[in-house]
């Protein structure tokens, strides 16, 4: 990666240079040490202009037209003078170098726009751990004035987790079903969402749609209510179609403004970012092993000590950590 | 929890006591340090016992039929005079108690039997992160003597990813979709794939399984081959009637056997405990950190600071650790 300034990264940030914009969220992608010190230093520089944006996750079985969503979405949001940047949480990508179906075709159109911006998941990996800076590019997309941010969930992983974490309000696409409609909804999901839109509805269809709907309300009836006095909202429409969009972009705005209401919207984002420190602590520390010289040769007896067929794993872990912390 | 000396937990284990097996797990999926110890000391005790099973991840979409699966593949194996273990690997439990369906009815008839044994997914989560311990619980199912070890995803969550990281062979179920076949797959399965099982194949939709037989083969055929000389087969039947699962069973000794003669075999699971170092690195360093009173204090502190709406996690992360380190 070719060197810019921090200074030069934030003017450009600011200035809505989509080119710096990119290279600053390589940066904070980066697990680099000496990009980890510059990372620390623009995001300092940007924080004052965080934390302004509607942060949207969505997600939804593969095939559920997510990609279709967003774009339909992220116009109808231009045209309402906002800015919009889609990002993709994509634990996987470190597994599989380019996507089944390939991803030159999605959201053609949007990319187009002056005022979106659209960047794919990233795919490096760490210590078998999985890179995971989407909150900080969501940071960095804040300051250079996005006012909705959509995360995708993309493959496999713990990506609705993620999502779900560092997001104000969580949409479910859901397509209607043959057979059992709860059968392909995933265990967790339902607790998570705060909107659904049944997706792909058609005049054909339409009484498919409600049977659906009526389904996922009542599954909906037997989960706590993650929000005071929010009713999930099962919506249909067609993205493909542009129908039933703007009661989705009315439903997110009623639900902003019950969890201000609620005093909850603040409390959310502090509790996410408690989970964002817990992250980095962990990274940070893995960093320092592999820094210390003696620190790193433990770590690597130790390691090969676990990879003998008949030894534990978590027996060397413990006598490695505990030499760690009695240096 | 009712404490068993280590010394009488092993000897149900190797006794094949259910009821001291189920204890022995119950220890090892704990993070409280006391019962770390004491699950140190029992995994020690165990590791000549492991080792001697044929380790299996089982995924496929909600409604493919893995309890189905899991249970005719299980008599089968029962039949063959083996002892079949099942075990679930679900991260999001820990965000739902209780699954939306339930889990009262499913492998019924397995888990009367003699020779199986079915554990359900832990439930307990840990500083944000997700308990994981299906290794450990395998290591001592193998101490019981049970020859396979069925490992299946369950709801939301890096499932695949960490069920793939303990297992020698994977299996995917198919059902016949409608639609863009692969638009089903989620990004990543396919590499990680050592045998496809499409499920629910009857005499009426054979000509629609056997196109989602060639869809598969062909997408296969772009995949780098993940072992020398394994071309991933592509199987079709029914576990609900008992069709095709010799077949499952005879290609799972194959995919063995090749690996054993690849010297692959051995080469897997060494990287897999080197990966579960890195896990339990991470579990105890955390641990540490609890257990320090300066250190929990700054813990504390710089999280308190994160979670200020302007703060940024990762910079706070990063003076805690070196704060940690430089004490």
């Amino acid at each position: 990666m070719k060197t810019v300034s921090t200074k030069d990264l934030v003017k450009g940030i600011i200035s809505g240079d989509k080119r710096l914009l990119g290279k600053a969220i390589t940066l904070v992608e980066s697990k680099k040490p000496e990009h980890r010190i510059q990372a620390e230093e623009l995001l300092k520089e940007i924080l004052p202009l965080t934390g302004n944006s509607i942060r949207v996750g969505i997600t939804g079985v593969p095939g559920a037209g997510k990609s279709t969503f967003i774009e339909s979405f992220g116009k109808l949001a231009l045209s309402k003078g906002k800015k919009v940047a889609v990002l993709a949480i994509d634990p996987s990508s470190s597994l599989n170098k380019g996507s089944i179906l390939g991803d030159k075709t999605r959201m053609e159109e949007l990319a187009k726009e002056e005022n979106a911006f659209i960047r794919p998941s990233p795919s490096s990996g760490f210590l078998g751990g999985v890179a995971n800076t989407t909150f900080e590019t969501m940071l960095i997309c804040e300051a250079a004035g996005y006012d909705f941010i959509l995360i995708e969930t993309v493959g496999v992983g713990q990506s609705e987790v993620l999502v779900s974490d560092i997001t104000d309000v969580f949409l479910f696409l859901k397509i209607i079903g043959g057979g059992d409609e709860l059968q392909g909804i995933k265990r967790g999901i339902m607790e998570m969402v705060d909107l659904i839109f049944i997706n792909k509805v058609e005049d054909e269809n339409l009484n498919k749609a409600k049977n659906t709907k009526v389904e996922l309300m009542r599954a909906l009836h037997f989960m706590p209510s993650k929000e005071k006095d929010w009713k999930v909202p099962v919506l249909l429409g067609s993205a493909l179609n542009n129908k039933g969009l703007d009661e989705v972009y009315a439903r997110i705005d009623d639900f902003i403004q019950l969890k201000i209401k609620n005093q909850t919207f603040s409390e959310t984002r502090r509790k996410q970012q408690e989970k964002r420190f817990d992250y980095w602590v962990q990274e940070y520390i893995l960093q320092k092993t592999k820094e210390n010289q003696s620190t790193e040769t433990f770590y690597e007896l130790h390691k090969k000590n676990a990879s003998e067929l008949k030894a534990n794993p978590s027996s060397e872990a413990k006598i490695f950590v505990d030499r760690l912390f009695n240096k």
